[in-house]
């Protein structure tokens, strides 16, 4: 039989009513012949409260624990469409990430994926199953203790389970009905993609988009997983959402394809470091042991002598999840008391926001950065960070002006039309 | 290092407060040397939300789904008080039922403990840990799925353990300070026992007094665990509670230690069925292997050729829990349609309630009956079915009248004078 992967996020099984909405496209896909592999987020919310709770217990808390807390949420909905299922005469069960088993590695709050054996389930579709019904985000670590794959994992756990299980597709249901060319909260005039490319999703992934989890788009971009991103709110039609896909498969690209943002960035400068090699392996191997993703960096030119320091000096800037601040304030500041480092003082900001262009037409269209920058400047904002890769712009800026700069760009490149 | 074994109650771990409140509790035992086990209910009213889930996803439910979604509460309680203790430099860390494992058989909704294997703990213990925060009610079948042990059984999961670790005792932490001559609720003068016998304590739970889970006496009993049942509101106190302990450490019994009731019941008559051998075990044959749990049992003297059935014909009233009732009627009627069973048909009646009179000192005790009978009858209260045992006698009666009769009857055997 063909497998199947279908998705739901928190917003598609946020109540008993809409699990048993899902429940119907699940049917619908089994009377056409799929084994299907369901993932399902937390209802909408849970997971928020349980990060909550936690975060309140314990504010620089044992990730190990942290899973263990964070993961129930998706034990409750996985459980409740296998009973959905059975009551539509639709043989299904649940899998706990621990039960299928979906192995991890150790780095509890994103572990990686090590594995995902498919005899066991395999072995009950051939006793006659029809849906599993898999709790996403969650696996379990060579100590036996639960993992979680970071916010928004339920998604890499799908794309996983497609590579995995060789599926025809994998079905991402969500709360809106594919990719735009920004936030429509944003920008009234943001249009849907039908296509997108797999890096282009991935920058708009990262940069916040929020429609997927990267790791989700990079795992399918290695397998070459069909993903296509639809609403559940919809009725069921077969080209509805945007398909991500390969490069090869989009005609002509516009050289920009879309506008990301994220408000959850904080800044944070080192004041006054010494300019020599090393010292920023020293600086970013110290965030990287604490668990901090660190996103865009800034190195500002070296002065000489500058307030009696003997070498040169500088400063340096770099960007982070706003929730890793504390951890990142925390082993900078431990690193400088046991002579690991050497800084004047850590600048933190918090008021920041990051706003992206993204698109793969920008390797052959130039002026794109120029464009953005003359576009900022124009509505009088100032950029305090620069970052670039062969297919996005990013800059920091001001929180308030956020929706402001992601209104101009996605004007400037026209993005309201196709 | 001794062993303690500690269980918080739903309303003992509601919110993060009193999360923090039991882990001083709990601190307070650690700074006396003791290793500790704490069991953790879910925070109260998320079982219930749960259970309501399920019921109203599929009424008939597979059970091993229903212990896969209830079970979760318990698994957000255990983090959160591991992260809570760390917090106050405990060395922490919280198990779920599949990490111990707790092996239980495959009843799912009512597993029973067939082994609490203590090696992956102790070898923690042996590590350094202080507090091993155990999740209550769950446990995992031989074919690896996750089992709950009923209602109340994070009790059971406390006694179990503190038989398996050999603990000095087992508090169990709950919201009312020990156990009472009847609910206080509904009797003002009811009073608080210093001591119960387990026999008593074993009838009193199994009645619906709510405070222990009937199979945790049967497991102190058998074990000889030194049970504690105290609140967790109350300042700590070395005499706080009510201790269950072995019937020679009580001096003197009255006749009667207790009045009981149960709201949760159903009647249920099989009308005209045949009076012959084997007729009782086929009935309640059928609802074993549906699950009920059969309590009070009452057959009426046999009619001979009772409207023209050709043997003597006589009526079956069993009680069962009423959240049983679908399904006791289900298998009954299936069993009448596939011929196994004949009956003319099935009344059932949901508005009733048990009141029960327990006491171990009923043994020697004569006329407890003859007045527990003359008590209601003043009251001109009906008594629908009689069940009793060595130490209780127990009254099936309509339940508007629950109240009036556990008052009458506590103030007839004088419960309220020590």
């Amino acid at each position: 039989m063909p497998t199947l992967v279908m998705k739901f996020g928190g917003t598609s099984v946020a109540n008993l009513d809409r699990i048993a909405r899902a429940a119907k496209r699940v049917a619908l896909e089994v009377a056409k012949g799929y084994d299907v592999i369901v993932i399902v987020s937390a209802m909408s919310g849970k997971t928020n409260e349980l990060v909550g709770w936690v975060n309140e217990t314990s504010p620089l808390y044992d990730a190990r624990e942290y899973d263990a807390v964070v993961s129930s949420g998706e034990n409750v909905t996985a459980g409740l469409m296998a009973l959905r299922l059975q009551e539509m005469d639709i043989p299904a069960r649940s899998w706990q990430g621990w039960q299928v088993p979906l192995i991890t590695n150790d780095a509890h709050g994103s572990a990686r994926i090590v594995e995902i054996p498919s005899d066991n389930i395999n072995k009950k579709f051939a006793e006659g199953m029809k849906v599993a019904v898999v709790a996403g985000f969650q696996g379990i670590s060579p100590e036996g203790r639960i993992t979680t794959l970071g916010r928004g994992g339920s998604d890499t756990t799908a794309v996983a389970f497609a590579a995995a299980f060789d599926a025809e597709r994998c079905d991402i249901y969500t709360d809106v009905d594919g990719v735009y060319t920004t936030d429509p909260r944003i920008s009234p005039k943001a249009r849907k993609l039908e296509k997108i490319s797999f890096e282009e999703m991935l920058e708009l992934a990262s940069l916040g988009a929020k429609v997927l989890q990267t790791r989700s788009v990079e795992l399918a971009m290695r397998f070459n997983v069909k993903l296509r991103v639809l609403s559940s709110f919809d009725e069921p039609s077969d080209d509805a959402g945007t398909l991500v896909c390969a490069e090869e498969q989009i005609m002509e690209s516009k050289a920009v394809a879309g506008v990301a943002y994220s408000r959850d960035e904080a800044k944070m400068t080192l004041v006054t470091i010494e300019d020599k090699p090393g010292i920023a392996s020293k600086i970013f191997g110290t965030l990287a042991e604490a668990g901090v993703n660190v996103d865009m960096i800034v190195q500002n030119v070296s002065e000489q002598n500058y307030q009696g320091h003997a070498g040169g000096v500088t400063d340096m800037t770099f960007s982070c999840p706003i929730d890793q601040k504390m951890r990142a304030e925390k082993a900078l500041n431990d690193a400088k008391e046991k002579g690991v480092l050497a800084f004047d003082r850590l600048e933190v900001e918090t008021d920041v926001a990051k706003v992206s262009v993204v698109g793969i037409g920008m390797r052959s269209h130039a002026g794109v950065a120029a464009k953005m920058f003359k576009t900022l400047s124009d509505e009088n904002i100032n950029i305090k960070v620069i970052a670039t890769s062969e297919i996005k712009i990013s800059v920091l800026i001001d929180r308030k002006y956020m929706e402001l700069a992601v209104q101009a760009l996605h004007d400037a490149f026209e993005l309201d039309k196709a």
